[in-house]
């Protein structure tokens, strides 16, 4: 992979057609379940974009010729905001519960850094309700992006559950409501910063220095075994309200998933897990690889209930979904050689050209294996037969076809496999289903 | 289709099928010719877009957090300088000539007015070859965007075609070499403006007043005939080298395309195409429908010898490339009813849910059905099967599975098609082949 600007990031063509076949393996999985393709434009009103970005991470749109121009336009940061304001503006047009997809760049703004990008695609998938939706949708979605990322094949991943309910229950009882915002983007952050300033920077928030003990008790999942145990034990604490709420709520969504299969490897609860995104208001996920803790999570998502209305609607259209982070996968399988990134080209046959008068024939024949779904490549330039040869070779394509002057017009030509160094006569004026069949038996 | 904002379509999801259906259709063409994917950033740096751009058109980005940050990156507004920029970059890895195709929108800080676009979708298909492409590959380019048009049954269309040096040679006889490019601009324009407005335009432009009546007659291609009789009468004109160079390109290209086919009807000499952006230094053409007028051209293209030069590069890679408009093409079909956007929805298949402590029974079910291939969702809402099967018919789903606790305890489900009401029995302990065929036999 290279890249022009630094964060923009580009591939080669060979990798562009592996990224590609991951990217329409996703899309055929969320096809699978029913959800439909949608499209928002890329630019957004700033207004929107503010209601939950960070300016930091936003870039602005002006006209080049016309810098007084007013700066009311940006790019879109994730897929989620888009889709809240499109839901708002086409509710009247919509069937709920709306399931969509959409795969799509976003841009942001940020310094880059290893595997951080200012472009990159995302992976949207998203089911919102007219006024509810069931908590079961949670449960659909998380097993969705596990049998999306199985049938990848990629090395072993597990898939961190949580609710934000659960988090905001137990911290609005140790800090005061203007800092919980503040106590869950440090838990959120506890992973990347040191023990020693996660203590300092959570007794700062805290209401009560001692308290933190508990903090860090209750952030301690990991050591409490299977998730059943972990469910018992946050079943067994009375913190309030929205804490059971949050902790009914997980244990609806992790029993259906239990149900459907994912074991206690391939899902762990995890109260530290807090996902950056301030719009979550329920179920929180993020899927992680066991072993490869470079690129970080190669999914998340969960449950936001007031979007729409933070937007300005004063309708409810809560939603849940998730996003498959793609850009920062398909390098790091390249990196790993856990995808072959060969020289195959998309084309089966060359068509090579011996008698530069004749082209239009050439043409022609090349038309008639197109017409039989065969990608067919006509070799143009005025080049001996060894470099068009060679040009087959280098691009990955098998099949030649060969047919000098005389053999055109006996209506003959070779087809030749360049790796067997067999090679077979067809005839030329019918090339239906015989050479078809010919064709693939040989290829 | 609506828009957020002024010039930034956006479909609903029907609408969403039918465009991304249309795309799939050119792209499986592009394909069959061999092409490969490939996907340059969105973003270029500003010194790049303006060698080639128009300030007016081009958006400049900043971050909304940081007013006094660079302004060196823009987003693009076509396909073809990103392409020159990659080549130039990775000519290194590239194999030559370099097919690739890059389906992508693009962005013009325009006005909004009807058809144009702020974002819009360019189809690109290209050839760069590394030093010379032979001018075949300009016929190729052209039956390739033909065919795929074809295909997709739109009205009929026609393509114009002309070569820059034919323009150039005739206009460097009555202008002066500084405003030969008005000149040609100013044909370009011809077809929008009054011929009053033309007339005085040119007059301005011209050495001699008297030449008028020259350009006139020379652009009045449309009367004299047949392809062939307008070859003829161009070869007998002598305007210097570079007017016959540019005749014997055409011709070249012209008998090709007359030999794979294009009749005098879908293809048309025309001295008055002259294509807007200067990077075209040979072929040129354009695709409009013969009697649908207000939706401009649907397609074009045409050869730029030298755009890798104007970027910096000191080597040259010819190319010769075309673009089919998709974002003004799809809305006026949708608005012609020229395509059905029905009420089709991706899914073969609804399971209704009954029992709602059976949900991850269903859920498994659901699974077992995806696993054919047959595209299922599940109804997780917590409703009447009524409203389940409204949903249904409201999405266009023709089938849903029926089972309450006793039937799924005895392992049966029904299929129902809401369509002819009929109905059927399954087991459902093994959902496999058999199944698949009950299925399809019944769909």
């Amino acid at each position: 992979m290279k890249a022009n600007i630094s964060g923009f990031p580009e591939f080669l063509p060979n990798e562009q057609i592996v990224f590609n076949r991951i990217l329409q393996s996703i899309k055929d999985h969320f096809e699978l379940y029913g959800f439909v393709p949608m499209e928002t434009a890329a630019v957004e009103k700033v207004d929107v974009l503010l209601a939950k970005g960070n300016d930091n991470e936003i870039y602005g749109l002006y006209r080049l010729a016309d810098k007084s121009s007013k700066k009311d336009l940006g790019l879109r940061f994730d897929l989620t905001v888009p889709l809240a304001r499109y839901v708002s503006q086409n509710a009247g047009d919509l069937i709920f519960p709306f399931k969509r997809y959409q795969i799509a760049p976003v841009w942001r703004g940020e310094r880059p850094q290893y595997g951080r990008y200012r472009q990159f695609y995302q992976c949207d998938v998203d089911i919102v309700g007219d006024g509810t939706l069931s908590i079961d949708h949670d449960a659909e979605i998380i097993s969705l992006v596990t049998w999306a990322l199985s049938t990848l094949r990629v090395p072993d991943f597990h898939t961190k559950i949580n609710n934000r309910k659960i988090l905001t229950g137990f911290f609005s009882q140790l800090v005061e409501p203007n800092k919980l915002i503040d106590a869950i983007r440090l838990v959120d952050k506890s992973d990347k910063i040191s023990p020693e300033e996660f203590e300092s920077g959570m007794i700062e928030l805290l209401n009560n220095e001692k308290d933190f003990s508990k903090v860090k008790t209750f952030l301690e999942t990991d050591k409490r075994g299977s998730m059943e145990e972990i469910l018992n034990w946050l079943q067994s604490l009375s913190l309030g309200d929205e804490f059971a709420q949050g902790v009914e709520e997980l244990s609806t969504v992790v029993q259906i998933l239990r149900k459907l299969g994912l074991s206690n490897e391939r899902l762990k609860i995890s109260t530290k897990l807090a996902r950056g995104l301030t719009y979550y208001t329920g179920t929180i996920f993020e899927t992680v690889f066991d072993d490869i803790k470079d690129v970080g999570s190669i999914a998340g998502g969960g449950r936001y209930d007031d979007l729409t209305t933070t937007l300005g609607n004063s309708k409810k259209y809560p939603g849940v979904g998730a996003t498959i982070g793609i850009s920062r996968l398909v390098p790091k399988f390249i990196e790993l050689g856990m995808v072959t990134v060969d020289k195959k080209s998309t084309a089966d046959l060359l068509i090579t050209v011996q008698d530069r008068s004749l082209v239009p024939y050439y043409m022609k024949l090349a038309n008639k294996f197109r017409a039989l779904g065969i990608k067919t490549e006509t070799y143009l330039q005025d080049k001996p037969l060894g470099t068009q040869l060679t040009y087959a070779n280098k691009k990955g394509i098998n099949l030649v076809l060969i047919a000098n002057e005389m053999e055109i017009l006996d209506s003959k030509a070779i087809i030749r496999n360049l790796k067997t160094r067999e090679q077979k006569v067809i005839r030329t004026e019918f090339i239906g289903n015989e050479v078809k069949q010919i064709f693939d038996s040989f290829a």
